[in-house]
This record gives C-alpha cells, sequence and structure tokens, in this order.
C-alpha cells in the first residue's frame, strides 16, 4: 500500500510537527501485522470482526456479547492549557480531563457501541506536574466526561516518564469498552447506501485534533494565547472549551428506531474523515455548519485555503450520522432534543470514494484518506 | 487516606525522578473519583465491581460476561532501548514492544482475565523517530506478544506529541480486554485464606519497572549500557531481555482445576506487591528466587540495601500465584510444563497485612503498600 498523496494546497500539520504521511504509512505497518491476529483468541470464544479494523472502535465478539473497544489519545492539547495557566492563572485542566474522554467515548460510539467503561492514562513528566489545582481539574474533568458519556471511569495508569514526557507536560489518553445494544446492528459501513442522509453535528472548536498547529499559530501571534477574537473572547479561552460528547445522539437513534447506517467522528484529517468508510460512495454535502470562530482563525492565521483548513480543522461539523433517506430531520431532531445544534448536510450518492464539500467548490479524492 | 510512609532504607526512585508519594497520592484522589461511577453504565446492563477498584485489572460485568480491563504502560524502558541502539547499532524494540503487552497482560490475568484483545499506544515525539529498522521491530515484538497472550492485536493510537514527548522518544502503552472463563472465580483477593501456598514465577529482569532508576546506574558508568557484568554479558543486553508472559500459567491453572485464589504481577513496588489484596494477612516467604544478576548488580550500584532493593525491583520474582494448602507443588510443575521456572516460596498466614521475606530478614508492613 503507498503513502496517501498529501492534500493539495499544502500540509499544515507537516510544519507544526506532525507529518500525517509518515504516521498513516506506519499505521499501515502496524495494521497489516494486527491482522493476522484476529483469530487468535478463539479458543477463549472471542473474535476480533476484521471488517472494524480501520474504523475508529475495534469490534470483538465475545461470549454473544458485540464489544467496542478504543485506545485513543488527546494530543497535545494539554500544552494549551498549561501555556494557558502560565499566561493567565487559570486552570482549563477540568476541560482537558473532559476532552480527553470525548476523544475515546466519541470514537466508541461511531460504530455503535455504547461505553460502559473507561479507564485514563496519565503520563506526566516529573512529580511537580501535580502542583496546584490542575490534577484535581483534571480527574473532575475526567469523571464528568465518563458519567456524561454513561460510562463508569475504572481505574487507569499514572506513571511519571523523567526525561521521556516534558517535564511540566502531561501525555493524555484513554481506552474505552462500549456494548453494541442488543438488537442494533455494528455500524462497520456495510449499511451505507446512495440516499442515505449525512447529518453533521456542531463542534465546540478545536475538540482533541489540531492543538500543534495552535501552539504554532499562538506563537506567532504579540499576545500569544491571550490574543482577542472579533468576538473579544480570548485565543485560549475559545481553544480550550470543552468537546461535546456525542454519545447520548447515538444512544438516543438506537432507542427511536432510526436507521442509523454509519457516524464518524471528525477528527484528524477534518471533513475527509466523511468518507472514513471503505466504500465506493460519493459523499455530497450541499450545507456546512458554521464554522466556529476560533477555527476560522486559526485556518486564516496558518496561511490555510478552504481546501486545507476542512482537510485539518472540523470547521465546526465535530460528528457525522449517516441515516437511511428521508430520516435525516427526525435525527437532527434527536440531537436538537439533547442539546446538540445538528443540520441535515447532505446526501450519500453513487459513485468514486470521495467527498464533495458544494457550499466551498472543495473535493477530496478516496487518496486523500487511507487508514487501512 | 494519608500518603504511605517511604520505605525505609530510602526511596531510590525519586533520586531518579519518580516520586511514588506524590504518584500514590494522586493515584488515591483519583480512585475517589472514579469509585463513585460504578453504576453509571446500570442502564446499559454493565456494571463495574467495585472490590475491583485498586486490583491490576478493572472488572466488569455485562450481558452475564466477567470482563478484565487494563490500561498499562511500560514506562521509560524505550529510553534504554533507544540508548543502547545508539551506542551499540543493535536494535532491540522488538523486545520493548513485547516488553509493552507483557506489562498488559500479565495485570490483565492477575483478575482470572484471559486477554482477548489489546490496543497499542505507540507515542512518538516526532516522525523521525520512526527511521530505521525499530518501528518494524517494536510492531512485531507488539504483536508476537499478543499472540503469546493469546489475544488478537485490535488497534490502538500512534500520535506525534512534538514538545510533550522527547524528539528522540516513543511513549508505550497498552489496553487489553480479557474474559474470565465461565466457572472460574473472578481473583479479587477475596479467596484468600491463611494456609495458601504462595509460588513465585521468575523474572528475566528488569521487565517494565525500574528503567529510570536503571538509566542512572548507567549514566554513573565509564561504559554506560556496555558495562560487562560478571558474567560477561552487557548491562544493556541483560536490561533489554524481554518480559515474560504469565498468562499461559493461569489459564493452565485454570483448566487444570487448581484452586488458584489469588494472583499478583510483580512491577512498582518490588515484593510488597505480594500484599496487594487488601486483606489482613501476613505472606511469609521461606525461600527467595536466584536474583537475576542484573538486578542484583543495579541494586549494588544504586547503593540499595536488601529491604530497599526488595521493595523496589521484582529481585527475580515477576509474578506470584496464590493457591490453596498443598497445592503450591502442582501448581509449579504447571508452571515448569511451560518453560517457567517456578518455586514454592512461602505461605499465607493469619495475622496484620505484611510482608516478611525470612531469608533476608525484612517486612514491610501494610503501611508501605497503599495503592486504593
Amino acid at each position: 500500500m503507498s503513502a496517501p498523496p498529501p492534500v493539495a494546497g499544502g500540509d499544515p500539520y507537516r510544519s507544526a510537527g506532525v507529518d500525517y504521511e509518515t504516521l498513516d504509512a506506519a499505521k499501515r505497518v502496524a495494521l497489516a501485522a494486527a491482522a493476522a491476529t484476529s483469530a487468535v483468541p478463539a479458543g477463549r470464544g472471542a473474535r476480533l470482526e476484521d471488517a472494524s479494523r480501520g474504523e475508529p472502535a475495534t469490534l470483538v465478539e465475545v461470549g454473544g456479547l458485540r464489544l467496542g473497544f478504543v485506545l485513543e489519545c488527546l494530543g497535545t492539547k494539554s500544552m494549551l492549557a498549561r501555556a494557558y495557566e502560565e499566561a493567565t492563572g487559570e486552570d482549563r485542566f477540568a476541560a482537558i480531563g473532559y476532552d480527553t474522554v470525548a476523544a475515546v467515548v466519541n470514537d466508541c460510539c461511531c460504530i455503535g457501541a455504547l461505553p460502559v467503561v473507561v479507564n485514563a492514562y496519565f503520563a506526566t513528566g516529573s512529580a511537580g506536574w501535580f502542583t496546584g489545582t490542575r490534577h484535581a481539574s483534571l480527574v473532575e474533568g475526567f469523571r464528568k466526561g465518563c458519567v456524561d458519556a454513561g460510562a463508569a471511569w475504572g481505574g487507569g495508569e499514572s506513571p511519571t516518564l523523567s526525561g521521556l514526557v516534558a517535564d511540566d507536560g502531561i501525555d493524555l489518553a484513554g481506552s474505552a469498552i462500549g456494548v453494541v445494544p442488543d438488537g442494533q446492528p455494528a455500524l462497520l459501513g456495510e449499511a451505507l447506501a446512495a440516499g442515505d442522509e449525512l447529518v453533521l453535528l456542531a463542534s465546540t472548536g478545536l475538540h482533541a485534533n489540531g492543538a500543534s498547529l495552535a501552539r504554532k499559530v499562538a506563537a506567532g501571534l504579540p499576545d500569544g494565547l491571550g490574543h482577542r477574537l472579533g468576538s473579544g473572547e480570548a485565543l485560549g479561552e475559545a481553544l480550550l472549551r470543552p468537546s461535546p460528547c456525542y454519545v447520548g445522539v447515538v444512544e438516543a437513534l438506537q432507542q427511536s428506531g432510526a436507521s442509523l447506517h454509519y457516524a464518524s467522528h471528525v477528527t484528524g484529517h477534518g471533513l475527509r474523515k466523511l468518507m472514513r468508510a471503505q466504500r465506493a460512495l460519493t459523499y455530497v454535502v450541499g450545507e456546512l455548519p458554521p464554522v466556529p470562530e476560533v477555527l476560522g482563525f486559526l485556518a486564516d492565521a496558518a496561511g490555510l485555503d478552504a481546501r486545507a483548513a476542512y482537510a485539518t480543522f472540523n470547521m465546526g461539523a465535530g460528528f457525522a450520522l449517516f441515516v437511511a433517506a428521508g430520516e435525516g430531520a427526525a435525527a437532527v431532531e434527536v440531537a436538537r432534543r439533547l442539546g446538540h445544534r445538528a443540520l441535515v448536510a447532505g446526501t450519500v450518492e453513487a459513485g468514486a470514494r470521495r467527498v464533495v464539500l458544494e457550499p466551498i467548490g472543495v473535493e477530496y479524492g478516496s487518496g486523500e484518506l487511507e487508514l487501512r
């Protein structure tokens, strides 16, 4: 398998220290090694569903249950919280804890598995990190994230990795087990069909992806994270707004009897993630959600054109739901009742695997998202 | 809950950048927050078993299954492999990958849950880490670790954390789901009883804990990791010998009908981990296994007396099994057939929670291991 070509319009991440080409290629090497192991636990009554490889969560069948399994990280966003604390004295680690859980559980529910337990990974560079309120805040945010996701917080690991993690830093990740409810399909892309409607749920801003680029932009501003956006809000404040938890929407759709065919958490690779499923289908977006001020600012400040911006950030679309023809409006209503802004943004059409963002005249071809 | 007093004889980790007092206290704050969430997923048919809090794996009951859930990391051992590669040109990342899985699955099987799937966390500081053979080796070692544990490799996450993880470093962790076989008890300590026999399985050396201290010792030697031990083996070579996988022993004991009452993975805190269970019981060790040359060397070089050494390293005892009275010899035989050196090392006695290492005249009191 060859490395994907870079997105035309430049690769803004590479200059921020994130080389998706190398990473995606390495990921495929690991996936190939992992692929041969699916049947290993057969003697223990378990089987890994190969169709879930490359999906946001692994599907494991065991004892009649279908489990979703995720290990996901927050990236470098904790460094933004640390820098913001140093600049303003304000502790935003509760948001960071919540974000960590959101990164995990929003991936988990993509395959239709509702999280039941989440474990934490808090790796610091020195015990000095634990001074002040930040650990208590982090713990409270993580706890709230679990509760909002409907999951127990099981446990986890909190090592000090002296010399490996930055002295004032914390590497945050989490893992979750989810359960696909009885009678519900696992969402691995097979059910996607031409005619399906695409519903986009609003993001609150940066979420877990793009923090390295945001730090680079902030470093180039005279006021750094204190820079005032047009609305008057500080850049750091906007960047550190917690991610939404989308689990409740997936659960409510399952319970409502909706024909939910697929779901995609819009993270790294931006709206290219709409074609996450390995299917020959075209995703035509006729309406895009409003762009959060902070993402518009970051895209401009980083010199990204629309094509690069929508390939990098969520640009207002945090989560995508694909429902049967005619069911989009009802799904939007379910999401709204749970407090999420949402819109029927487009449709799935027969055709080559690609994403078409009509309002901005941008297309992403299949080769621009190779995750398996 | 108060912080545990330091081990008499000094805290060798603190000077190596690992402050267990602060970490253990923080862990208890997190455990307290997590404790209130056990019933949150009840609506999804799942419940976290509170008795598993503080155990090496979380026990989750869902749909009639008892799942073990672990998120565990390798610590800083990858830095030893990186330094060894720089010094000798030899790539030991296969051992590091294997070690990462061993750290996870050896925890998982402690509660009687046999791993069925493992996910990987490979967090690098820069894409430059992926040069040469080390990524391919890491992947191969991780894969082999999964297969030896009887588990599928599901997937995972491999972010670049520029500025957060050292440029030439990799933060390695993993997560596993295990299943407690039908008809077998989960091992949470309730079954432990006076009269039980303690079986110790041999370690191969450092395993996943103590790498920061080992790096500090190596830094003080003229030849560093190339220092020749008495046997002629290079220090680095000995430090990077892969950990054993103990899962097969637990599985074989379950299948043999043995009365396995408890198990403890001897990691951080050394042989204090023999009193991991929150029970008023005394663990009397009458015979200790041979000390691996490399651990004896490290203890001497770091100036640790026996009390500190056995509270820090595994000192040859990688895994502890607690079986019913009279069953120790049979358990040893099961382990030996699977290629593990093992011995009946002692007994569980009525009395205060403490560990007594008779051959070296050392005792650890209950307050020296507070993990919950």
